[in-house]
């Protein structure tokens, strides 16, 4: 009925193992099957869902754009579409307990889901985390585990936890669950030619790819639209490495745009495929950030900083027919 | 096209006065058109919607209980329902400045709709309120005026500031915009027969009352399902009289319910007739508003405590195929 392979090799996925037994390559879902107007017939693989609400959020115009208000999820951020297909999963696989490394938008989605699905969540986290951070993931009832060491640490103190580690960025079903964004994008939006995406983790551009490709593939939309991956100036590797620019990580990510850390990011070769076929990438300045965040909230939408690099690379780029996706709630960082 | 009224003495609304000239009353808009189940026709008197993605929040089931997920709505309050009809209505009308009295929900949804509509926003607050409360206001551009005094001494400075009075509690455009979510609950469960309302100022209640008469009134309802206000010890106002209890108003609300705060709502007979007549009041207690608001985070769902008092208040009246409105976001109080 469906099937999970590693991006990098093809092997096919055997049960639940995070990363590739051959390459330790990521895997994805193969989307083989074909699309539907029902926007959760396209997840074949949940019988059941453990859902808070997510999916479905509004639209609005701004003249010729078009924004995204992804944050009205429930939980604050677009990454429950993500943890919703990754939680009802692996609910029905069985799975009693996880862990997840993020302080941020994708800890406190998992840590909800989980609730919801009465699995127990272990949250790994910088020692550093602020705790204002941490506030929403202890409230869903999560354990939150506070690791010395740099971002890879903590990483790995959450892969060897001995829970099982449901990685926003490595499981197949979180990724995949972003494809209904795409869904909507082209459902509420036409024609859609320009897509900008804040871009990390990557789980936000390959997905939205996914589905695009999806409804291509399936003859439901002509092409996929110029997807606009945008990065900070001081979190870009994606961006250095498309346009050929020189760029060393800092030390630490002082950047407005907080959500966007991914300095090293896993999936970085898969994200530069699909910007050198069907995109760009516009980096955005602190000052730049900062405008567009001031100009969104003056036109009464309160976003996170990281939400404001859409806008701040529109400006910039001024693409055709363009919607720029709203990923987390402003609500958040009051 | 469409009338307003005073609901007290029947006398017509002339202009854009705030309260009956003949009375004092409060005015409310005669629904006497036929009820449409595309949502936006039910509000005639707006032809333009500065909108920021309001309605059509989610419901999802627990059961045989439902919850209404209102507080997904743009700025994390139901009351966004009642700014955009308002907004809306008075950038039609040429009001070029706005004040209102509130500190809460109220105060940021009209700061932000205002600033959709390019109006601009004087927000009084209590000199007293706390600044973290008022950060979303600042956000989205508005002016906070602190006034020192009672809350009767606040709103009489935003009435006579010179500014046109947008009262949420006032202004019948406010109260008829949650009308809509009657339609949706309608639409999306079905049979309801109980609806749990947090009710404090009484825009909720009034306005939810008056969507389920009309339909009942066009014959798209059989009939007006149970409205159960649900209020706290400390501000019972309209259980104290409907239930015939002693009940002497605290001199400061200090209830983890921090937006049920009308000791004194101008509001009440309107409140006391549809309860009577519709319903019924239920009190909830600090502890069983802190269990209740536990339960629903520890199952994903992170509201603010004047939400989880509907959950507290379903726990001891259990009444049948129950809606519970979640009114306000749970992001609001970390
Ligand atoms: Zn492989
Ligand atoms: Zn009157």
């Amino acid at each position: 009925m469906f099937r999970e392979v590693c991006m990098r090799c093809g092997k096919e996925r055997e049960g639940l193992e995070v990363r590739c037994k051959r390459c330790g390559g990521p895997f994805k879902v193969e989307v083989e099957f074909p699309f539907s107007r029902e926007l959760r017939s396209n997840f074949p693989y949940i019988k059941e869902w453990i859902t808070l609400g997510e999916f479905n959020t509004p639209t609005i115009r701004w003249g010729d754009i078009a924004l995204k208000m992804d944050f009205l999820n429930p939980t604050g951020s677009y990454k429950d579409r993500g943890s919703v297909t990754l939680i009802s999963y692996l609910k029905q696989k069985g799975v009693k307990s996880i862990s997840e490394d993020s302080s941020g938008n994708a800890g406190a989605s998992i840590a909800a889901y989980g609730a919801a699905a009465g699995i127990e969540v272990n949250i790994y986290v910088p020692k550093n985390a602020r705790a204002g951070k941490l506030k929403q993931i202890e409230s869903y009832g999560a354990n939150v585990v506070r690791v010395e060491g740099t971002r890879e640490d903590v990483a790995r103190a959450a892969e060897n936890s001995g829970h099982y580690y449901a990685s926003h960025v490595l499981q197949p079903q979180f990724r995949d669950g972003i494809r209904s964004l795409a869904y909507e994008i082209a459902r509420d939006f036409s024609p859609v030619k320009t897509v900008y995406l804040p871009t990390s983790a990557g789980t936000l551009l390959l997905g939205v790819y996914e589905g695009f490709r999806h409804m291509v593939e399936s003859g439901a939309m002509r092409e996929v639209p110029r997807l606009v991956a945008v990065q900070t100036e001081q979190v870009m590797p994606l961006c250095a490495k498309v346009k050929g620019l020189s760029y060393s990580p800092p030390k630490e990510v002082t950047s407005l745009a907080d959500a966007l850390v991914s300095t090293n990011p896993f999936l970085l070769r898969e994200m530069e495929e699909v910007v050198r076929n069907y995109g760009d990438c516009v980096v955005v300045t602190e000052d730049e950030i900062a405008s567009a965040w001031k100009e969104l909230a003056r036109r009464g939408i309160l976003v996170e900083y990281s939400s404001a690099t859409t806008l701040a690379a529109y400006m910039k780029d001024r693409g055709k027919d363009s919607v720029l996706v709203l990923t987390g709630s402003g609500l958040k960082v009051l």
